[in-house]
Formats: structure tokens, sequence, C-alpha cells
């Protein structure tokens, strides 16, 4: 038979990359607990009506399709929120608000595949619904701040915008829902001609079309100047403004907020997806094109799902382009401890391997045993080439005086212990 | 629009659930990091041909295939070993041996759902490849065991079995594998009239039937005892009885190796996957008739996906069902720490509680703020239905002179604070 492969887009996590995810796993976990977000679980496979319900046409045509056994139309989940939507809507839905979940998991879309983009990601993501004041958004803006430090990342820009702004602009010139939605997707793929075009076909006025030609310029990190020139602008939009005037303070809450945040006010900034009704933002870090996450307001999907009206704000960030953006800047997150090798001299011995390697793992030791019946040269040059800590040689000689030998590997130093005194003997490096 | 629910068969897990869950997890990683496994991660989606290969029909009619975009013949994983063994076969091809290989995540079987089983589940999974040995098996099920300790989990028992002794009598009565493998299907069923109706049919002997009559009845927790009368009942087939002293040796390891581990032999066992070809096992609890994981030795499977020839055991854990033992045996795991709500008595001090909020969690203490602008009696009482521990209250009066005040909710008693010693006093619990 010959070699199977992965399917194309799909990627193995080798333990070198897996170890990493993990450990960005343990410290997205980490900041949940610490800004009080419960996790939850959804399933990978959701019907295909609630997937596609608000995911914008650019996503929808990528998702993974298809018939269950039972004829169900299914799909493999494009994002998390549409699926925290749905248990807002549904088991959660009498939960006291504000309701802060989390979500970590793997995520489908058929993309073309490149560097820091598989077909199956990861991500980690944060709702925060019940709430639709600016310090709900700031929250989220601050504990992306906060893991992209604990990633070890720095000089990570966020790019914030405002989705109201452009719908105020275009609700109030009479674009329908689906034409407003077809030039915000022009605007996220930053065809910014085609949409004026399109706005301009749909009716808007000679006006509207130079305020939104100016408007999708402004863009700087002289944030409040940024917010005040694009006030002027759309000063006859008044849910415009008001989008503005939220805008501005959420800027206001995370100056103040301690975190320390490099952002950029861009003004013809859009996102894909189609259920963002508020502030919206992505961060970056120099040297890496592709945005590491992204989120916003999303006032109306709950209801939409057939929940209450409420609220809600979230985020969620690529876990594969965080190992990137990491490994692009060398960024090393801890962990490891002493690694151990228990090697029988001979046959007979190896039940007693088997014994002390249980007695160093209930103290928390981790250690190998030599399973490849392999002579006590042969599995010692095996642990060095692999940089292990120690081993415990289990010879006929010392048992008989309930101790073995244990070898400190890059010293190169050999001592005999009695058997009750091993752990404290590697715990305590004495070695 | 209605509201959505869940795909059948595909569940939700709830924040008290997801942390059990997570907990079981942290817990399945710590043992592979103390019995030295390095984990990989292999994609959901693979190629139908690879995860149908050795899977056996009864899991290969359940599969969720489907074709991807791309018009590929895709799958979603029935389980990880295929995926194990892919890798081991092509990236990690020249690895030095022994490897020692964990993995964790999600799985997908169209069963009929019912209680602990759904169409998505979760599983640890532990391969240890490149030793025929038996202290490799000996290995996978002191594992086994750790892990159960580990959540807690008491009488458990271990029921094992050997492929190799059926297999042997039927290559020797020349039954050929797609014979061996249908009878097997059979008797994993314990379906064993049928199978013993098919194994004469395909042209075993009389006197072979009655052994197998015989052998399947064979069980129990003497378990020397029960391989003695298997070697004497299978002496006319000289695999099997390699087999029977093969288990042997497994047993006595595992007797000696410090694990306390109840164990049942059972001759007539076998499992749904075709790919098995030594000792085989599952781990039971009391309360509850499904097993709670499976393994054993697949010595030609690496092979067979064309790399080099390489002995392998491995174990795969049901986490669904091991929650399920542990709440049927009210199994208890330890978690969390001590939950602290940041309320502003007024609209103007709200940046002020991002603030004192992210000085919390920078010293590790996890911190929520009020985002819903209730008044603080509203927001307390809520914190107190919520059953946290303090609430650090924002007024303009303490803040002029550096302070807050700081509420233990149980208590229900009060004091001011400095600013620089909330950490100290949260930590310290000195409110």
């Amino acid at each position: 038979m010959s070699t199977f492969k992965t399917v194309r887009g799909m990627k193995d996590f080798l333990p070198e990359e897996a170890r990493m995810m993990r450990l960005i796993e343990e410290k997205a976990r980490g900041i949940a607990e610490l800004y009080g977000y419960k996790e939850i679980l959804t399933p990978v496979v959701e019907s295909h009506a609630l997937l596609a319900a608000k995911a914008g046409e650019e996503v929808r045509s990528r998702m993974f399709v298809f018939k269950d056994l039972g004829g169900r139309d299914v799909a493999l989940r494009p994002e998390f929120t549409a699926s925290v939507a749905r248990l807002v809507a549904t088991s959660l839905r009498t939960e006291p608000k504000p309701l802060r979940l989390f979500s970590f998991g793997s995520i489908y879309r058929y993309d073309e595949p490149q560097k820091g983009r598989y077909r199956e990601f990861w991500q980690s993501n944060y709702e925060l619904i019940g709430s639709g004041r600016p310090e709900a958004d700031a929250e989220i803006l601050m504990l992306t701040c906060s893991l992209m430090e604990a990633a070890g990342l720095k000089n990570y820009v966020f790019k914030i915008g405002h989705v109201g702004v452009l719908r105020g602009i275009f609700s109030q010139e009479g674009l329908e829902e689906r034409e407003q939605n077809a030039a915000m997707q022009l605007m996220d793929k930053k065809e910014y001609d085609d949409a004026l075009r399109m706005v301009k076909d749909a009716g808007a006025s000679r006006e509207c079309v130079n305020i939104l030609q100016k408007l999708v310029k402004l863009k700087g990190n002289k944030v409040f100047q940024i917010a005040e020139k694009m006030k002027e602008l759309v000063k006859a939009y008044e849910k415009a403004v008001s989008a503005v005037e939220n805008l501005s303070e959420i800027l206001r809450l995370i100056e103040k907020s301690g975190c320390k945040m490099d952002v950029v006010v861009d003004a013809g900034f859009a996102r894909g997806l189609e259920y963002y009704t508020g502030f919206i933002f992505e961060p970056y870090v120099s040297g890496i094109d592709i945005a590491l996450g992204g989120g916003g307001r999303y006032d109306r999907l709950i209801e939409l799902f057939g929940g209450e009206p409420m609220p809600a704000v979230g985020v969620a960030h690529g876990i594969d382009r965080m190992m990137l953006a990491m490994q692009t800047q060398k960024a090393k997150l801890e962990a490891g401890g002493k690694a151990v090798i228990v090697i029988p001299v001979k046959e007979e011995l190896k039940s007693e391997a088997l014994k002390i390697s249980q007695m160093l793992r209930e103290a928390d030791v981790p250690a190998e045993v030599e399973v490849m019946g392999r002579r006590v040269t042969a599995a010692l040059e095996d642990a060095d080439r692999r940089k292990m800590d120690y081993a415990i040689i289990i010879g006929e000689k010392e048992l008989k005086e309930n101790a073995v030998a244990i070898r400190n590997l890059a010293k190169r130093e050999q001592k005999v212990v009695r058997i009750e005194k091993i752990v404290e003997t590697i715990k305590g490096q004495k070695v």
C-alpha cells in the first residue's frame, strides 16, 4: 500500500509545535479565568443553516458542507460565534447577564493554503454577552492585549474601526441590508473603488460618495484626531455621528486602562462577517501581513437566532497565526521538567524497572522505561542523544541492598542510591 | 427566525461539564508527560482511504464521509491510531525508536446516541511505537491505571484478552484474513454462536469448533489459572500457545509493577478494530456497562501504511464516558481560585475600574468588571448570588486618597484599602 498523506490544506503538529500550541491554549484559558470567562464546548459539526445565517458570503462559500448519514445538512464550524449565540438563545437563555464565555478549538474553512493559513486552524474565542456598554468593548480589547503579552509577542498594533459609521451612512442613504453587506464585503477586501461604485449604483447621493471617498482614507495612530475628523466628515448622518462618539469613548477607556496598547483607527475598516453592528478590531504584529485575530460588537445576532434582544461583543484569536508570529519574533514560552530513563541491566529486572518508574511518577517525576531490551550502554547513548537528565540503572548487586545507580547524564557522574532516596535525590538534584 | 438546535447526536458542554472535561484533559496530558509521551496534533479531517483501511466494518460503516470542495474523499476521524500510524510512516519515519506519542481531541462516529455516547466525543490516546516487548504492553496498562486514579475513579477492572490466540487457531485452520475479521467482529458483539457457525462454514475442523466453544467461556480474575487453562486448550496450535505465553508475561509484569490493578482475563474477548495483533484490553467501572477505553498491540499497521515493519501498542480513553463514571461515582476534581468583582460607584469611574481589574490580573488574581452599568447594590446582589469572594468598590472619596473599599462577600465585611495594598489584601485574605 502506498503512503498516506494529510488531506490538502490540513496540517499535523509535530511534538515541538504541538507543545507550543498547547502552551498558548493554556495561556488563553488562564486569561479566560483571570477575566471571569467560563469555558463552554460546542460541536465542530453544526447545522448548515445556523452557520450560514450571518457568516457573510466569503465565509459561507468556503465552508465544509455535507449531509450526515441521516440526511441532515451539516457543516464544520467556520467560526465560534454562531454556536455561542445559539447556546445563549437556548440552553443559556435564562442565565443572568452579563455572561462571559470562552471557547477553544479547531475551525474549518476551505481557503487557499498558505503560510500560517490552513483549512483546519485553531482559535481562542471570548464573548461578553448582555452589555452594550463601551467598557465591555474595552474589556475585549484588553484581554486580547493580555493574550499577546502572555504569548511573549512584542510590537503588536490594534486596528480599530466601527461598522456603525458606514452602516449609519448607508441606511440614511436608503441602502438595503443586502446592499450594505455587499459594500462592506468589498471594503473588507480593500476594493474601495468597487465598493463606492456599488454604493452609487444602489442610489446613494453624489455627496455621500464624496464623503465615503474621504472617509475610507482616514487612518492613523493619532486616534482622537482621526475620530474628530471622522465626526466632522459624517456630521450629516446622525447614526454615524453616534458611532464615532461610541468609538471615541472606547478609545478613551483603553487609553486609561493600564494596558499598553498601540492603536490605529481606520475609518474604512470592515470585517468579513455580517453580524457586526459596532466597533470592530484586528490585532497585527510587524512582519506578518495577516491579522492575528479579530472581533467586535454584534448586538443583533442572538435575537436573530431566536433569543431575547441582546447586546454582545467578542473576539477570536488565530492560534496558528500567533504561533507564526511567535516564531518570527522568536518569542519563547517556558515548559518542561527533568527527564529520567529507567534501565534494567538484564531481562529479569524489568518488572523492577516498571515498579521504580511508577514510584517516580507518583512523586510527579516524569520517567520513561527502557522498552527496547537494549544493553545499558546503548540505552544510555540514546538517553544522551535525547538530552535526558538522569538514568536510573537497575543492577542485581545494587538491588540486593535495596539500591540503584543514578547517573547524571550531563555531568557523566554516577552514584549508588537507596531506593527510598531516589525521589529526593532526583528532585534535589544532588547527583 | 426559529431557534437553532445542535445536530442530532452532537452535544454542548456547559461551563460545569466543560471544566470537568478540561480538567481530565489536563490530567491526561500530565500523565503523558510523566510517562514520556510527546503530544502531536493530527487533523480531524483525513482521507477516507486512510481511515477506512483497517477500521473494521462496524466503525467503517459509521464514519462521517464526504467530499471536500476539491472533490477529495474525506472523513472525520473515528479514532486516532490510523492518523498516528500515518505520521509514523511518513514525517516521523526516521525518528529513533521507541516513539511515545500522545493525542487528545474529538472523534466522530455516527452511532445511535445514548447516555454517555455521542456522535462527537473526546479521547486521550497514547501510542508506544517500536517495541514488541511485554514491558511496552504493561506500560500502556499502567498509564491507563494512572489516568483512572488521576480522575478519582474507584473499583475499575481491566478486561484483558489476546487477539493472537484466536488468530493463531484461525490461521492454522486455514481461514482467510477476511473470514478471521468477520468472526472477530461477531465475537466483539458477543455473538459467539454466529461466530462459531461462521468459522465452521469457513472450513474449520469439528475439533477446532469444540475448542473454541470452551475457549470463549474461559474468563475470570484468577488470571494465571485462566491462562494455564487457555494454554492447555489450544496446545495443538503453536501460534496460539505463544500468544497465551505472551499474555501471561504481561500479566506477570503488571502484577509486580506497583500499580494496583484488578484484572479479568477473557479468552473470548475481541475488539472492533481490525488492526490488533496481540494483547487487547478495556477498562470498566462498576455501574457502567460500556468500556471507558480500549487498546492493544498492533504490530502490522505502520507497515501497512507504507512505513517500516514496526511493532506498536496503544490505548484510547473515552473522556465522555470517564466523565459519566466520575459523575456516577461522585468523583471530584479540584479547581478554581478566588473570584473578585470590581464595581465603580459612578459612570466616570469606570476607566478606574478597568485599571484596577488589570492590576489584579497582572498579579494572577481573577477579576471581573461590572459592565452592566448597575448601581452598587444591584451589582453586589448579583455577586452574592454568584458566590463570588470579594467586591472592590471604587468610590470618589476613597479614590482621592488612593484607596478603594474591599468587601468580603461571605462575611459581609468591608474595609478601605490603599490601591497598592489591594493585591496582598486579597491574596492574604486579610479582609
